[in-house]
């Protein structure tokens, strides 16, 4: 009943077999190697992008801060939600790779809209050089509360953006669990809704940790592959984040796990649907539920050994009656069984 | 035959089997894994330094450029050689994460002496608030040439920084190359000699990828993790990272395979000496080595399908007489034979 | 009639003197001038703060960004209102410098509540090392909007920065303006007040262009020095910079000019009361006045010669009858019969 | 007989009272002044260069600072000589501006030639992403020790960069004072010559503060305006430097103050020639003199009240007989009888 992160399972054991594999031999670093000759492939073949200039790294704060920074100069700034992990999680990493700032757009259910985007681009315009200058507009798909934007929602986005030749960016930590739900292709979701850039993610859906960076205009690419290094973020033994991001993709692997995980979530939100006590907050389209429910009810499943995040308050002090809002969130690791389990309990 | 880089060989089977081990159920994230608890407390046992910080980062050039900043004012000047991987591998991240400079001491077989370093902090001592003003002092050791400084040395050159109030950071890369080679305790090498905080390399003597950052005034630990956070540098799946750094400590395997790693060079060192035409630059006390040969047998020696760097000019074009100057750099997964498959090979 | 900045005015007779009679023979550069002595005495006295810090540079932007800087961390953010100068109008210095962010308080007539503060920056509380850290509070005093905090509310908002441990810092580009309508002293409406640093405005108030920096605890002095020099904004010839101050702070001609500027600006506000087409936004308190007028207005008085900025709107174009708001601000240079001209043709 | 620095003696009166007639009235802000204009159609007239995008700063340390930021990435690396006033006197400045690094040319008499800037230029030629990349070429007019490069010696250094497709800069602190050592036209010592971008100098050259920047492809214009904003180094009451340039400017007045600089500075040189105890470093082409004297000569002078810098060591405590460096500086505004005062003390 381990419901706090999609960070925290275990990577599936295709990956580990194929980081196993990869470790024969000597194999040429920093990007070099062969297995990452492949991985290029399959991901210009999975996004139909055949010029796409495409990276590897370790983790999402890295992907999005190398993505961004190579998209944006210094007196700009960067239009995001006020709930962005960019802004919210990762300690001025965007700031200090952009040397930017974020302008936040205000959201409802994690989603920006394209009025609201508008106004704030529009906000930003009678300063001349004295205001920041309008940057990169960055969407998060799954979105930081669980919500999926629809293909014409991130059209409408990037439309906004495109009227204002402002570049986009899609943070995609989620992206796999973003696919399946909205069933649709990985171009689609992207450069054909608009999108420049994709931080691809792997980690949360069954990768020991890899992301990759899927720039759709190639002339970038030397200016990310600088940005990158000087990050610290070229591996010298590449072939284990080419490894991992090949086995990932190998038979679809990658939407099978996504597909498992946003199962297990609508299996909880069936199960929250029917329990009086609790009331979810948006309506879960992929692998994250956040939900209110009284404390009372939040220390009994807590004392049962469910393991979630509380975030408004203080589950173990305060009045047994208010509602709290809580965090699930499920990975391909999770069974049917422990979902029941935790569900049975909950209704207990 | 590939004596190119230590980064270019596998991983032992001892790490690889710890992060298939480590690959089971649920762990928090972020450096709350409960293997890397017992990590520090390893490095601590190693150090004999209780109170060390202790975290892992995923390369050298990330734990250089880290604790260096750390350590640093960004209106300061790093004093390093002027062969240094910080300032010739590093695409400017000391500078990038440090905002400081890099003033370079000149260095013969790779190593500063304490009075080239006295002289460099002497010159920057008249200007005020003009020039830079003096910051850290980073060592590396096993050197960019393969030579080791000795205990005498490193003390040496700590006690200029010292009588500078100038902290001391160990550039470790190859931390067990050297202290094989020297045969004395990490303690020893480090707080002993007057270092203030260690790169400790393992992803060049085995690991996939993975560095501790040791410091061993633990006041500065809160401000190395938000810079290891804000670098995008802190992983969220940490267990695989600990999973790597607590079997490369077991039961002494990080001693070993440098042991196996300089034993290859000494071999391959052999050799070199009985053969008239190659001339060794410097005494390799560890895994590298440079040497001096005519292009005509470095043509010979590529041809035949050794693999190594030629640095000092292009071996497939120009006079077959010039000596170019090459490098040789051995890892524990190189064998005994595939060496005297070389050897044989130079003097066939 | 030019009500559109406190920028666009000449300098005071007196100062520009000041700068002829400093102009004789050498002098030692880099604040190391004599006059820079007796201003820093000045300083003192008027701050009733014989220890404090004090430093001279060309314009606001750079005082806030230095001093912000200076007290600072690059994980950390800003807490400012969501209109403040350092967000809206400095193109990213204050994040260049402090490499930080801004977390943007709601505001009302310009100024933040303790409550708003402080919710703020409970928000930024529970993220560990992922969110931004906690840093400085960043007060503007004369607001943008022409308010003026009392001395009761500012300390209510530098109680809940000190409630967390977090330094405070006034832009007081408008210093003398806010310190008049207040008639309170400068260590009142500072130090007293728990404010721990100060931009103290010359520029905007009779000045050429001088800002002097105070910073009240004097152990921070020297990163101030070298941030200020690596900004470039120590000037060699700096008698001309303390010149400037020092004829600014004789015979409490500071106080004499702000409080012209302010009693230009309360006529103007007696003869806005008795329009019946325009109203204020807010109560004029200082030298900035905010008033929605119609569109037809507005054209009538930019026609007849009237200089200042219509912020909400393109004046010349649009429905007539449109309330656009406009700004005017006054300066010491402005005389009262063109203030009357300006409201006659405004009642014309 | 105050040697030590151009920038401490006063401004040329002529520029004083143009600061006195620019005080009148009111006058748009942040470059927007009338004067402006006038000064950039000077500048451009000047350089024989009508599209020339021209700013004026405070001072060179910004002037150069935001030059080479507009002409770099973070990424690359700065070639400039080893006495260069961007590395050793601007505090990082540049490196805080450009994020980049400096790769330091050894220097003879101040200068370095076109072979030792390419032999550095090639250094960083190998090793693909892991090294800087090479950035612009920064070249001293004046160099720091007071010598002058001839128009072939500029055009060899700019053939270099030329050939690696790297844009060059000249640092023209004192600009004035080569350009009448060469008798050519501002264009022939810049464009003509193969520079693409100048610092300006008028503060060292009877200015109050004022430099000029002059980028000859006005492309880069938006990207200079933005960073100069960015660093707090837009004047919002431009119209006192504006002033400043444009009676720099009028009638020659800075070819005859730099005329009058140098020729106190040849009356020096003449006059040490003839002494048999000092020795000149170099030849002085301009308004610097480097000169060796023994200790007691320089005491000797210091107590009888002349002032200058003993640069390699200190001249009160030592061996009398030992040799001092010692710089002596000339600017417009001293008279011939103040060198002959010196100089009849030196031969007493």
């Amino acid at each position: 009943m381990f419901f706090a992160s999609d960070n925290a399972g275990p990577a599936h054991p295709a990956i580990m077999d194929a980081l196993v594999r990869a470790n024969d031999g000597y194999a040429m670093g920093y990007g070099a190697d062969p297995i990452m000759a492949e991985v290029r492939q399959q991901i210009r073949d999975v996004f139909e992008a055949p010029e796409a200039a495409v990276y590897l790294v370790i983790n999402g704060t890295s992907a999005n801060s190398l993505l961004l920074a190579t998209m944006c100069q210094p007196w700009q700034t960067i239009f995001c939600t006020d709930v962005a992990h960019i802004h919210e999680d990762e300690c001025n990493a965007p700031e200090f790779y952009t040397q930017a700032k974020l302008t936040l757009v205000p959201s409802e259910a994690g989603k920006m809209t394209a009025d609201a985007l508008r106004a704030k681009i529009k906000a930003e315009e009678t300063r001349g050089v004295h205001g920041p200058q309008r940057g990169p507009v960055s969407v998060t798909q799954v979105t930081e509360k669980g919500t999926v934007y629809s293909l014409d929602e991130i059209k409408a986005l990037t439309d906004v953006a495109r009227d204002h030749d402002l570049p986009t960016h899609l943070d995609g930590a989620r992206f796999a669990n973003a696919l399946v739900a909205l069933d649709c292709t990985p171009a689609e979701m992207t450069w054909k809704s608009g999108i420049d850039a994709v931080s691809f993610g792997g980690t949360k859906n069954g990768a020991m940790g890899v992301e990759a960076c899927v720039i759709f205009d190639p002339k970038l690419a030397a200016e990310f592959e600088f940005r990158r290094k000087r990050g610290g973020h070229l591996l010298s033994k590449h072939r284990y984040l080419s490894a991992q991001m090949q086995a990932y993709l190998a038979d679809e692997l990658w939407l099978d796990l996504a597909r498992k995980a946003n199962a297990r979530t609508a299996q909880l939100a069936q199960g929250l649907r029917t329990h009086n006590g609790a009331q979810m907050l948006f309506d879960p389209a992929a692998n994250i539920i956040f939900f209110d429910m009284p404390r009372r009810e939040h220390q009994r499943m807590l004392a049962a050994g469910a393991v979630y995040y509380v975030m408004s308050g203080d589950p173990d002090h305060g009045e047994p009656d208010e509602m709290l809002t809580a965090r699930l969130v499920t990975d391909w690791s999770m069974t049917e069984s422990s979902v029941n389990q935790f569900l049975s309990l909950l209704h207990g």
